[in-house]
């Protein structure tokens, strides 16, 4: 009984957050060790479901960066890359949307319908579907200067890289209405229908943006921001971090990260978060518990 | 980090739960001590409120057998029962309508509005407001016959004891369509208007009967229903119950409680459950953990 | 014929009254003799239904000062006064919430659903209800001063006397939509779920004006309010008004009433009417005939 | 004030009646000298807006067969009738539609919009808008028979002259929705596009049947039916109705009337009535009055 | 197999008009030749019932001068016109109505109705019909100053010709929202129930700056305007329009038709289209062929 | 203006057929040449655009397997057939997700999407989205005696090629809703989450049979089905179907596509059509003109 007992508070500990987050969107960025070992991959499932049950609508955009690289090996074609953004022309494209958006995408769909019942159902989207994702080429001297990386680009065609230009919220909209969970694939297309492989944590962001989201989670493969000693930083405001690239304490693959949070908060959603994608039911745990977990960033 | 996967354990114990029962309607019956003391009262709101975070419509109907009779005392009315029902003349039926519908109706909606959050409010109701429960004068020799009391009845006037007639669920569907949770006074009416003191497990059976509810639940100051030998039986049928009555292993006052049992399983309900009140939390435990609590009744 | 023909006048007589009302809400503040005598308050319930019936949606918001002095007393507790407050330490305040939200309010409940056909029923509600009233513990020694009693306040507790704080309209306007009439007992809950006792005048005034009423209209038991030669007033302007109280014309008990009258015309309200509820019928008589009855009151 | 109770127990005489036909339909078959005298014209209209303002859905059909006779003589075209019935050439078929659909129908909506308020409005209909009325050429031989005419048809031509094949109500309950007031030209059509001119009685008869109507209200200029001794009958069945006929009681143009009522009440009507249109008021006295006025038929 | 090619593209070419114009209003003025022969009019119905199809929503304003002409000569009533204007005491204003109303208006709804399917169904409509047109008494001597014509107008009464005052497009809006397709007779009344002859181009442009359209179209008994050598023009601006008028080049009966044209523009409309009636399918040619026909007018 | 008038009647040609289908679905399957070339692709886009704008739901089923063979041989995987099937091992069912999931259906998505307007968008999804196609493993043995081929199946494991066990409809019915444009890739999934490769014939067959489609429509690279002559045959019986292949008439290949249209035409569609995709804008030509293309079949 006092085991009963024990179960009874933490269910009760769940409800002021069900109260204060009943009917607003999270945007949740899939990937890493999350989306690669079966026992994390069960948990994300049944954590997403959970949130679509209490009242929350979750949207899930998800990369795929080490499919894409194992399919283009089966194809013999190389994987390159420059200041961490994948070369991309037109054949590896048509790799990059086969893998994210046939094979990715259409796993985790099928990962969330496994656990799900009643009405609820995931439903797969690239960028192209409903046209949610208006792409453009990515200004590369533009992206490499504001990542820090002063990589000169005179020569250099990424090819079919691009950036968000304009997300058409509609199709998500009707899909939450008829009570679906998206699942994005981050693949846009420009007015000449041409593809584009965009950072997934971009489209994330440019997604919870679009939507007015409440939250924008961002599943990683670290325990969260660091501070210069190493400890994780539970909590921390835009400025602060950006005084902390501009010291070098956040660096590399970690500043397109960043810069993806302070997008989105900058587009108005409310909490940015950096989670430990390795804990099982992290997404639950950092909603549903007075603690939280990982990194929470908010605008000043 | 190992409790926190402790407690994503335990929140994850209730998703096949609330897949299930999603969109279904629990009547709750709610009394003894789960209403008398402080932490069971809170308890219990948290409980109902989960219950409507998580898509599942609560109904509560009350009692208040000892705030009338304390009421009574103050004003030197006497509290006489025959047989477990309160003889209740015109006087004593406006004290019952006051205690039940002016304070202990209205205590059970404050302390659950207390916790509510977002669209959601309890609304309390007597079997008057919308017409809810139309009643007729209880023929008392039926009565008793049927609880195994053979009390001669000739002489007896129960005065406004009643039984229900007719639940017009109108308001109740309305109610819930407008994100409210009914919080029901056992009161019914008749035609000429009088009113009628009903035994709230009756009220509880009839209202889930007509809601054709999933689940009508019964808060009690005991574990369970008890075999010969003591221990508590954790699921039975009908005809057991039956033959249990038969057999003189139920009586008393547990008579009325199991006929309300049967009352609304034959009206369409697809359980009943006698709980514990005393148990913390005890609506939440048995519907989201496997085990469940009480005594659980259904159908052959 | 002829007196068929003048059925037909006097019905056709309504005629532009119910083109000009039809959507539009009222507030009707139900007391005195009105809710005492068995012809008032059947002919009460009547006006009301056919109100609702041709479009109009009438609220109810009651008293019940006589009902609760003869249960304090049927309990040995005092009725103690000042500026004609009623002193409400917790005891009373149990009481006042019974008899106004158990017995007084679901009494008015029945007396309308016994008319009522159709899809229309009354429903009670308290202040708890839905989060109806908001309130907060009345600041006795400004509200003496606002209505011209000079009474020290330093060494004074009403106790559960309140005033409202807000009224969250959201129940009334759910009800509405479903067509119900709502019967208002006025009490009012503040943060830490303690009840008070608020004037049902003042209740009335606030919910017209949360509402934006058409009309809010008070039943008293005078024939209107009179002129300095006993003449009763039927049409007058609040500046009109506020110079008869510092002329002492207005005194005692009248203050309260046309504070609320004010009250509720600066919160939106189009006209306040004060009427004889001692009238048969005065309710119908004042919006269906061109004459009027009683005395109405507009913002300058 | 005696004068005022009067009125308000004038006007609540009305109150079972609303509570009774609440969201019911009435086809009113409106002509005669209600139609011709402006008293009694704007009466008419007072009444169906009455009607409509308590929520009852006035339909009404109009004749017009002195207009017509009046156009047709200015334009030098014979009337001519047999058995009752206007001989119509395509010429004169003309006419008909032009003076019922353009002049009486939009006369009867500018009177009623008139004195409408709100957003309640009449919409003028024949039977050609919306596929109101599918018609056919009336078999003449088989109606004469039916009246008991023993016309012989053989060498017969009556022209346009039709008879309902189908009401198509999809238009009245679309504007009923949107809370106008349908005034119908009794004008058929048929599948080659001819018009057909219809006896109005028997318009309002099928389109009274076709929309399940609570009841048909036929205005004439007669006090009602009358028994052999010439008294007014109140009520009476079909199966007497017919005796009469075949008794030669109810003769020559009472026939078809009768006989438009009797199609009615089997084709669904709850009650047909025959009123003295020359009585102001006259539906509104039928209506909301407990005696009533003229002849009240029902099926047996 | 190249002839169905041929279809297919031509069907094609409709594509991008398609997309262009779902959901948008098209006015349409009809008159002259293409209200007169049969072809031209099973043409027109069924052009206005394939906008109708594809998502446009087709509203007509008809005239009819020659069909009341010819009836007013058959009454032995004068035709008498000033400065284009039919002079209209209330005999002529009588058989306007009629004429409009009852014969005119019904043949373009039968004559739509019966090339119609589906759930579309054409409904005519009087400017007295759900109060559609709201009309004053023409100011002459402003209008003719205006036309350009300098008629003294002191000693001059031209009886029932009126003016727009105002559209209540309520009816449009419902009529629309249930699939119906307006048929409109250029008829209004004042607040005294006055009816009023009004110039169907007026009404047209009216109606359609009323309803926000994106084009009225006036169907005319010329190819379009034409320049001073006679050349169709096939595009023009109101400011070149109002240029050519006062140089001489549109005179006499052209002066209210472009006059109308100019209205509708400054009142909202994008485009208004002058076409020859008398080409089969005008409509459908104009709005669905990149070519056009007719003259388009703009705003500056 | 000739031209003009020819253009006309072409498109007057299709208002029939609009009334007709309006409201109407009807599956597509998309394929062979029609997929490959540039021109035939545009012509199919516009095709499809055209039927929804017009009212008929167009639902899209693809197949791909030249493009599936194409991959698999760049990744040095062999495609090899058994009886008309691919051998689908779980590498190369992998393969056949992401091919057909995510660049051959997304191609689609992205052509509709590009000459798309209004709030018309094309969606694409697999038979896992919104669990729309429910599959089980082909019974091969069975398969092959239906389609005339006697393999013997004992030591063959084909794989991952399945059959439509359930086609769950809802996700097509909200985007119906909602205006969107399904796309479908013929993969189905079953409860342990395994994928399948189904002929998409047979998806598009039993897609049609479950939203009881009103055609269902096989673009095929042969002119229709031919009789022993080699003639085409315009419109053929179920019957007669049966007994060509029994005489061995149809044979091969053809053999699972005139099974396919069986199907749906037994599982309620109205019409099943095998179209000659190479002709530009079969689809239309089939739909909108009298003559019709192709081959039509239809249950006997």
């Amino acid at each position: 009984m006092e085991k009963a007992l024990e179960k009874a508070k933490i269910l009760m500990e769940a409800l002021p957050f069900i109260t204060k987050f009943r009917g607003k969107t999270f945007v949740i960025k899939y990937g890493g060790n999350a989306m690669a070992k079966a026992d994390l991959k069960s948990a994300f499932a049944q954590d997403i479901l959970m949130l679509k049950y209490i009242g929350i609508n979750p949207v899930i955009v998800h990369g795929g960066g080490p499919q894409i690289g194992e399919y283009l090996k089966k194809m013999g074609l190389e994987s390159k890359f420059i200041g961490g953004l994948r070369i991309t022309p037109k054949e590896t494209m048509d790799v990059v949307e086969m893998v994210l958006g046939g094979l990715v995408n259409k796993n985790i769909v099928m990962l969330i319908n496994k656990y799900a019942g009643g009405h609820i159902r995931a439903v797969g989207l690239t960028g192209k579907d409903g046209g949610l994702i208006r792409a453009r080429k990515l200004d590369a001297s533009e992206y490499f200067k504001e990542m820090g990386n002063f990589i000169p680009t005179e020569l250099l065609d990424l090819g079919h890289v691009g950036e968000v230009e304009f997300i058409d919220t509609q199709i998500l909209k009707h899909l939450e209405e008829d009570n679906y969970i998206p699942v994005i694939a981050p693949i846009g297309f420009d007015n000449e229908g041409n593809a584009y492989n965009i950072n997934a944590d971009f489209v994330a962001a440019e997604v919870a943006g679009a939507l007015k989201a409440e939250k924008a989670i961002f599943l990683t493969d670290i325990e969260g921001l660091k501070d210069k000693d190493g400890n994780t930083i539970s909590s921390i405001k835009v400025s602060q971090i950006k005084q902390m690239v501009e010291d070098g304490i956040i660096t590399g693959g970690m500043i397109p990260k960043v810069k993806a949070c302070i997008t989105t908060l900058e587009k108005g959603v409310k909490k940015a978060h950096i989670l430990d994608g390795r804990v099982l039911h992290c997404v639950l745990l950092e909603i549903f518990t007075s603690e939280g977990i990982g990194t929470e960033i908010t605008l000043d």
